[in-house]
């Protein structure tokens, strides 16, 4: 049962596609006073969602933010990231499911005041609210899917391994990286080209220094089966002469302060405008431009700095050296020198800059905070239109750090600027989840880790986590160790996990589509699936992946193994050494596998069928059509197999889906 | 068997006290080049040691360097904390102990650049090396704790359980604390004085408006048995009229710069200078200062900012403000403002300001940064050696921020400004070994974290854990969520934890002092104590605590329990509110234990005994002459169980050891 309530007089965000009449507020588990919620928690309920954020799959215990930010340090004590994503879900009693249409922030103390208490607080007083009742946790994100319509379908070979990094500054250097899979028969089917391919870092330019021929280059890899992927920055330089500068400030496409001047603010390429993506025609005609690249034959992009990420704006800078002055002549004690030492690293992304320019969304004016969470949305989401006008029949690859939830059904994420840490590839582990139930299936973490020196343990165990998320791209920033894994003693090691992702493919992208066309999840949180079991809703470290496996990836560096919870009897299938070897079935209880660098474990369920491939160098070579078929149990179900062209839209569960028997 | 290479010419740092003869350098195991080692790193080797600093028991996988640094963000990116430990066990094929004594900083590289191999390189030609080969880990850290003389031994009052707060800015503060507990009924022994005591962060003086009587305070607490413990920085406030600023300028005891001047540096009151803890007569003369407060009753101290941290120079600030002039007129792009934002945070704890000033050292002058470890060391020695002849007969409580070996006979130290991170509880879990072998026995991390806000449940766990660690103290910086556990709606599961430390005391204490006096560990990672099972070596979780028990203490968010490692069958007794539980053996393996909120597991060893009291509010009030014994099993060894005075300094294990029987 769905509740929908109005508060004030919200903004539309266009979230949601399918709205139930309005009620009047009235709800037993929520008590609403001044436009917030509160609620009991009890013993051994659990909280889901919030979708990508720190901490849990259960949220309990801390005080989250929904207010999309660019902040690499994603550290525990933190309350956002560079989602916003306002949809819970309560197993205790009942199963409740609770969405806050707002594009503004919005406050959750879910058991940190204290810890048998809710709240839910949206930091303006218009806005909708979403009450779900449903029979499962399962059964409530269904029908919350179904109000925020289809998950966004990338092409297939977005399925495949990519490689990254902040500094492929050359036409040679995207060559030797390209080579160094090939030759190494690594398989790898995009390369994403970071900031460096663009000439002072403006939008939708290329340098033409060291990169005389672009569409050249684009054209060569696409030879070798590597699509090239290029990064888009929420920003446009401001520079006499660059012509999307020009146009923009002409037509006044570009968001303005106060004094209706464009708002300046500081980004890659120092001082830029922001183009009103929350506008239709500025928005619009930003989409517009990704012509310029999809005509030198791109078929991919992703969308960066969008929450937006401010480094500073004209005015606070100017401010910030103001103040400077005055700490000149003081005697810095451990008050005034803190606060020195703030003034710089409080300039990017204050709320005074973020309060301090307007959009015109709808027809309206709104200053920037109020709308903030709609921009990365918009962004994505005028490109994701652009595309269907100019590429009607094509998938177009398209993927955003900022998002909120209404921009899953225009492009996917990635989990943001992430560190080489074992404790980020476990808050990966966690936050799938808890994004598909918000409608985000395309995702996946920078595999490596973004910032900080990568060791190679680490890398392979992230790898072998990757190898399941469907945005499979190993990244990493300028001046880290170099992370390409040719580049590693154990680089075979590292080939023969990444391959086990071209086996798997038939089986990922078959429940990636269901999960998109049917609105349920991929990955699972064992309490979702066993929620009598008072040991799976605890479970942080293992997820359910598509109907028929269990994965539990080691996260810790010098474990040759760790303890594994299977709620059900599964058989343990390991890769190993590009081998499947059929080993022992574990019943229900815990049990110590020996997990080595190098092996992927996954967990059959009983009667349950998972086709794999024969792999491949990339997604092409992978036949999707001849499969292995590994199963136990005396009572198998039917596998649905869904497979279709991988590139056109004609999705149809229908025409696309095989039984599968043994 | 050890071996003593000296290579050029050392400086003498005084952390070994018995020094065997030096030899020619020959090792099967270690190569040398440039005063650089290198070895192989055997698969299934586990390298120990290196005290204080971030990532495993294990240390495989990381680069680390032995430089102490004021940083309070413990991420697994660093590579140093604030102690300077450079000790290391190697258990592979054979054992083999490593020290490096130097007080400059060394560069380990333990499995990161490849994985399979170690490199050991001391940043300085001139430094001892000893290698110690033996049976087994236990036995080489007892080789080199024979080596580095005796651990510190506190007195026993200083087992108990102490609150701190940076932010008790009033003797009415004081007092409301102490009432929170005492009415409560919550042990207490310990109430720590940070920097708001102080007349404007000035060493040795007490402000007078704030805290008028600070005597009366001192034995007003007493009565109550809880004792002040006020903390001392490593900097004198320069200025004028300040006695001991004054007095220090006159005599030359402060750090000079290239040009003679006393070298000028901000800490907390502003402009300090750093007294010259190397010098001698400089380190005394602080020393002897500690008597201004030991006669106003104060019986312990914790040492600060000894590393020496630097939040700036004179002359770096100069320039960093001359600096930042020339970003006013930029257009500052994604390099030029990471630049930026980079002056005023790099003016920290800068590699050019610690090679800008000089001490006196043994006759000699050393540029700073060539004997960086020993500041925080000859900080804390010199003020032991004063309490030694201010007070022969009594034991003072104190332990310090930054440490290098040899410290260790003189003061414990805590774990430094963490945060309110579940990681930060599992580090300070690893951490309690690491530091052990070092001769560190003395020691805790701030329970519930410094910074940050703390949740209820992980002070709750952190304290669970805290109860073994002999510094058991609950921190937390200003501006956090306040974490005296008085304040919170599930105090009472609190009091519950707190109180099972009391009950352990006789035993913890003389376990501790077995450990102090025997140069053994009192937390001993499970793979010493089961060298020859695969799994015990790479659990990183759990600890033995003395000879009788093994801990496996809940580390994680909305967990209600965890799997444990059983190397051998132990019995599960479970303190629950306010009593003793005895329940299951468990066998060798995995299972899981469910330990709700509040409820502290031990696991018992088979023919061990455990002897408890019967707990108390205070170390006073417990009687450690009558104990219950726990113990399972039908070979019970007898139980050496050491008691003392726990005030005076004749320790003899002979004489204060009794076999308990069961």
């Amino acid at each position: 049962m769905i509740k929908r309530y109005v508060f004030g007089d919200p903004v539309e965000t266009e979230s949601v596609l399918w709205k139930p009449e309005a009620a009047d507020w009235q709800d037993d588990r929520l008590f609403c006073r001044d436009n917030a919620f509160y609620g009991d928690l009890s013993g051994e309920e659990i909280v889901y969602g919030l979708g990508q954020n720190v901490r849990g799959i259960n949220k309990r215990g801390w005080l989250y933010e929904s207010y999309c930010t660019d902040d690499p340090r994603h550290t525990e004590e933190k309350h956002t990231l560079y989602g916003a994503h306002n949809f819970l879900v309560l197993d205790g009693a009942g199963v409740l499911g609770i969405f806050v249409d707002t594009p503004g922030n919005v406050v959750y103390d879910i058991g940190y005041t204290d810890s048998r208490k809710l709240s839910i607080a949206p930091q303006s007083a218009d806005f909708e609210l979403y009450l779900i009742e449903g029979e499962s946790p399962d059964a409530v994100v269904e029908v919350f899917r179904r109000l925020i319509g289809r998950s966004y379908i990338p092409p297939r070979w977005a399925f495949g391994y990519g490689q990254s990094r902040w500094g492929y500054d050359s036409m040679n250097q995207v060559r030797e990286v390209a080579a160094g899979y090939r030759d190494n028969h690594i398989p790898l089917d995009m390369i994403f080209l970071d900031i460096d391919y663009m000439e002072r870092y403006k939008d939708f330019t290329v340098d033409k220094e060291r990169f005389p021929d672009f569409r050249g280059l684009v054209a060569e890899m696409k030879e070798q089966d590597i699509r090239l992927v290029p990064i888009i920055d929420g920003g446009v330089k401001k520079e006499d002469g660059y012509d999307i500068y020009e146009e923009g400030k002409e037509k006044g496409y570009f968001c303005k302060d106060e004094e209706g001047e464009d708002f300046l603010l500081g980004v890659w390429p120092g001082r830029c405008c922001l183009p009103d993506m929350l506008q239709e025609e500025a928005g619009r005609w930003f989409g517009s431009k990704y012509k310029i690249l999809l005509d030198m034959g791109i078929e991919g992009f992703w969308n960066d700095m969008n929450e937006p990420a401010v480094f500073y704006s004209e005015k606070g800078l100017a401010e910030a050296f103001e103040k400077i002055d005055a700490f000149r002549t003081q005697n810095l004690d451990i008050q005034s020198f803190f606060e020195f030492q703030g003034l710089a690293a409080g300039l990017s992304n204050s709320p005074q800059d973020y309060a301090s320019f307007y959009h015109e969304y709808r027809g309206e004016r709104y200053r920037h905070d109020r709308v903030h969470n709609l921009f990365g949305y918009y962004m994505t989401r005028r490109a994701a239109e652009a595309f269907e006008e100019l590429e009607p029949e094509k998938r177009i690859l398209l993927f955003s750090r900022a998002s909120c939830i209404g921009m899953h059904r225009f492009g996917g994420i990635w989990q943001g600027d992430n560190h080489s840490w074992w404790s980020h590839l476990l808050l990966n582990i966690k936050m799938m989840p808890s994004l598909n139930m918000c409608g985000f299936l395309y995702t996946g973490a920078d595999i490596g880790g973004f910032g900080g020196d990568v060791t190679e343990d680490l890398l392979i165990r992230w790898l072998s986590f990757g190898v399941f998320t469907p945005l499979m791209r190993n990244h990493s920033a300028a001046g880290t160790r170099r992370q390409e894994v040719y580049r590693f003693g154990t680089a075979e090691l590292m080939r023969d996990v990444i391959s086990v992702r071209y086996k798997l493919l038939p089986y990922l992208y078959s429940e990636y589509m269901k999960a998109a066309l049917g609105g349920t999840m991929l990955f699972r949180p064992l309490g979702f699936a066993y929620r009598k079991d008072g040991i799976a809703g605890q479970v942080e470290d293992q997820l359910l992946v598509g109907e028929s496996i269990m994965i539990a990836p080691v996260h810790e560096q010098n474990a040759a193994g760790r303890t594994v919870y299977f709620p059900e009897p599964m058989k343990l299938l390991r890769f190993h050494g590009g081998n499947v070897l059929e080993e022992a079935v574990y019943p229900k209880g815990h049990a110590y596998i020996g997990m080595p660098l190098g092996d992927v474990c996954v967990f059959l369920r009983e009667n349950h069928i998972l086709p794999l491939s024969r792999g491949g160098e990339c997604v092409g070579d992978v036949d999707f059509a001849h499969l292995e078929r590994y199963v136990w149990g005396t009572d198998v179900k039917p596998y649905a197999y869904y497979r279709d062209d991988g590139e056109t839209k004609e999705f149809d569960l229908e025409k696309h889906v095989e039984m599968l028997t043994v």
